[in-house]
């Protein structure tokens, strides 16, 4: 009997959970779920003799340390800022963890520790990051292995919507945190290419898209992520002259995005004047220069400010979020980017019955026997339904099956891992496809 | 005999230190100067008897209540950071405090306290802040008394070189502190205008310009300052409806800072990878998109990039500045913004025997009988030499003046005080005349 620890059962634990309970009973498992609110949980609980669902307060020494106590693994998938006390009590009670998050320098800290005790503190276990190091990691070793050297190694992923779904001027839906969507990509991104650091400012990051194409699927487009050098080490790749890890959107998206960025509607950093009696309207009004004749309309204005056309697609999607209309913002105290996500939300929520779709693809190229050679692993799943959405899955099955793994004692890393190494990442990405998430590989003429 | 405690003596301080030598003798002041060096103060007080220099360190809490406890009246010039230690002192022992700077919400806490003690700390009371303050609302009480209701104020100020020394193609060189002229604007600029809250994102600063006009020294241009709104209140200006504060340049300035903004090189958020081993143009390089063709001139891709006609006036300003040659940087671990500053330091340093200038212009828009009238008052001020500068002379000389009516008990405000008040800012202004810092006032055709 071994006992496993859930904390945090959102959303995005629906596709672990059912895993851990299918495979419970063959397991031999006991489950426990804690999370603030479990009430959702506990009809499926109450007919499974092997399952519970607590309430968990995270900031509750006492209730963490007891519950702790009585697993053998705990699996964290609560906000990113906690895991770091959950981590510090697996340590002192030397129990294993699981998260779908980054390694932080605090995380680094514990390495030694839980080496020293034989612990393993898994992480970046889940899709971005997780299944990005693991699918990129396979071919990665290949190419190594049949002799070639890499030159170029780009990856995007994204949180799409299902093309039967992909009903709006955006093609976009929120299918993750909203909040996260309308910040991301703020600060500096940093990538290489041909050898040459490459920086883009944030104000110029949409402008600077790489066009993208899925068989079947047509084109997407990526952006850069803010920092693509950082896993030059841990995948062997510190010579490579290009590297970078990006967004995925839909064609278009990004154009369109540009327009709240060059406005400055992102801007978390400060508070409106009035945000409690704009309307959408004054809203855009606020970020344009005054009108200089009273004939001049708000659309107009940011068309000649922007260089948008006056029909063009850019201001249609714009249109499309009633931006140009009187809706109440009806926020008080409120930041642009508070703002900006509540005008979203009222669009791009997903409707019942909606599907995701997550989208990965990394492009390789490498030299092998004196010749140029590109390769892609393109990987697309969509969601089965509103709970085991794509992202749910993508998330959570990685994590799922390498808890079952360590639980099985075949994970003698320790310390603080992540799954760039065959023996962790090869019997994950093989079990990912019994649930759909395979990866496409397409040979691509030399360059 | 009354004691003045003058704290920091760096190039900024020249003019006020002379002032209050000249005013010894007939004040009966005793002055005693601190700072971290004072060697270059030693050969000029070893001749005045009422004058001594002393190596001063503001982290020695020892020194600072035993010079403070000798002192009836303390000025702090030193970088703003450290006033507050200074101010918490001069209550402490129940002394009078002058400085430059802004008042902050720490010295705000200190407001009531000054209040019950019988203590004037007076802020704000150098060019900008200060002078801009006093002649500002030396304007808007007569257009008040006048019966006369403000619409519109806006009021620039900027730090420049005088013309004869305006010599090269930026009409700029650094007068004040290098750092802060690469880092200004950053943030939002937020004002009001026709009753509208207006934001420009940083990216948008430099193009945003008002054209402003000097009789006898031509145009300029002035930009936002990140926030125009909270001197409404002091300024007895509640409900105007436009009112924008900025800072001035010569035409043609801030076209070509806009690229290094657009390209992010005034970034000082994070360090490049290799600043230590770049030049003037890889530093360029590292901010525009790859080359598609290496026919393509690293010239030709930023006039693309940035939409710069090859021939037009601001590549030349950028390449004046030597920003296309493999110049190296020599600094290690640098971010964007310092290695900027080199490269400008290079060439906007001021050559011996240059004088600045100070260009301070207000523009007022007012209701009177049912009619629109407009006022500009515009003060231009020149350097006398390389130490009695325009910014040492506009800085310094308020703060002396108002010194020395503070110790002749002309000064009855208690608490945190800005001069704002005409018993406050009337004798200064009158005295300013004496050492050319007088304002040229114009009516203008109503709106």
């Amino acid at each position: 009997m071994k006992h496993i620890l859930l904390l945090g059962a959102g959303r995005s634990a629906s596709s672990l959970i059912k895993y851990l309970f299918d495979h419970a009973v063959a397991e031999n498992w006991q489950i426990t779920i804690g999370d603030m609110v479990v009430d959702h949980l506990q009809p499926l609980v109450a007919s499974l003799p092997f399952a519970r669902a607590i309430p968990f307060d995270v900031h509750n020494a006492a209730q963490r340390a007891e519950e702790v106590k009585q697993a053998d693994l705990v699996i964290s998938l609560l906000p990113a800022i906690f895991h770091i006390e959950v981590a510090r009590e697996c340590l002192l009670q030397e129990k294993h963890l699981i998260t779908a998050s980054y390694v932080t320098p605090a995380f680094l800290a514990l390495h030694e520790e839980a080496q020293q005790k034989n612990l393993t503190i898994l992480m970046e276990c889940g899709l971005d990051p997780g299944i990005d190091h693991m699918s990129a990691m396979a071919v990665i070793s290949r190419i190594k292995q049949e002799g070639g050297t890499l030159t170029s190694f780009k990856s995007y992923t994204g949180g799409l919507v299902a093309p039967a779904y992909d009903t709006n001027p955006w093609r976009y839906k929120f299918t993750w945190n909203p909040r996260n969507v309308v910040l991301a990509g703020q600060g500096t991104a940093k990538y290489i290419k041909d050898g040459v650091y490459k920086y883009i400012p944030y104000h110029q990051l949409f402008r600077h898209t790489e066009k993208l194409y899925v068989e079947g699927y047509g084109t997407f487009e990526g952006y850069a992520n803010r920092d693509s050098l950082s896993y030059r080490e841990p995948y062997g790749l510190q010579e490579i002259p290009t590297m970078l890890r990006g967004t995925l959107r839909r064609q278009g998206y990004c154009q369109a995005w540009d327009v709240f960025v060059q406005l400055g509607l992102t801007d978390d950093s400060y508070t409106l004047e009035n945000s409690e009696t704009m309307t959408y309207r004054s809203f855009v009004e606020a970020f344009l220069p005054a009108a200089t004749s009273p004939e001049q309309s708000l659309e107009t204005r940011l068309g000649l400010y922007l260089g948008l056309p006056p029909e063009g697609e850019v201001m249609q999607q714009l249109a499309w979020l009633d931006l140009f209309t009187d809706t109440p913002v009806e926020l008080a105290g409120a930041t642009p980017a508070q703002v900006l996500e509540k005008i979203l939300k009222e669009k791009w929520t997903l409707a019942p019955g909606d599907k995701d779709m997550i989208v990965m693809q990394h492009l390789f190229a490498y030299q092998k026997g004196g010749e140029a050679h590109q390769v892609s692993a393109t990987l697309v799943a969509t969601g089965d339904d509103e709970v085991h959405t794509a992202m749910a899955k993508t998330v959570g099955l990685p994590v799922a099956i390498l808890a079952k793994r360590l639980l099985q004692g075949k994970i003698l890393r320790c310390g603080v891992v992540i799954p760039i190494y065959p023996e962790l990442y090869e019997p994950v990405l093989e079990e990912l496809k019994q649930y759909g998430i395979d990866f496409v590989e397409q040979e691509a003429p030399g360059a």
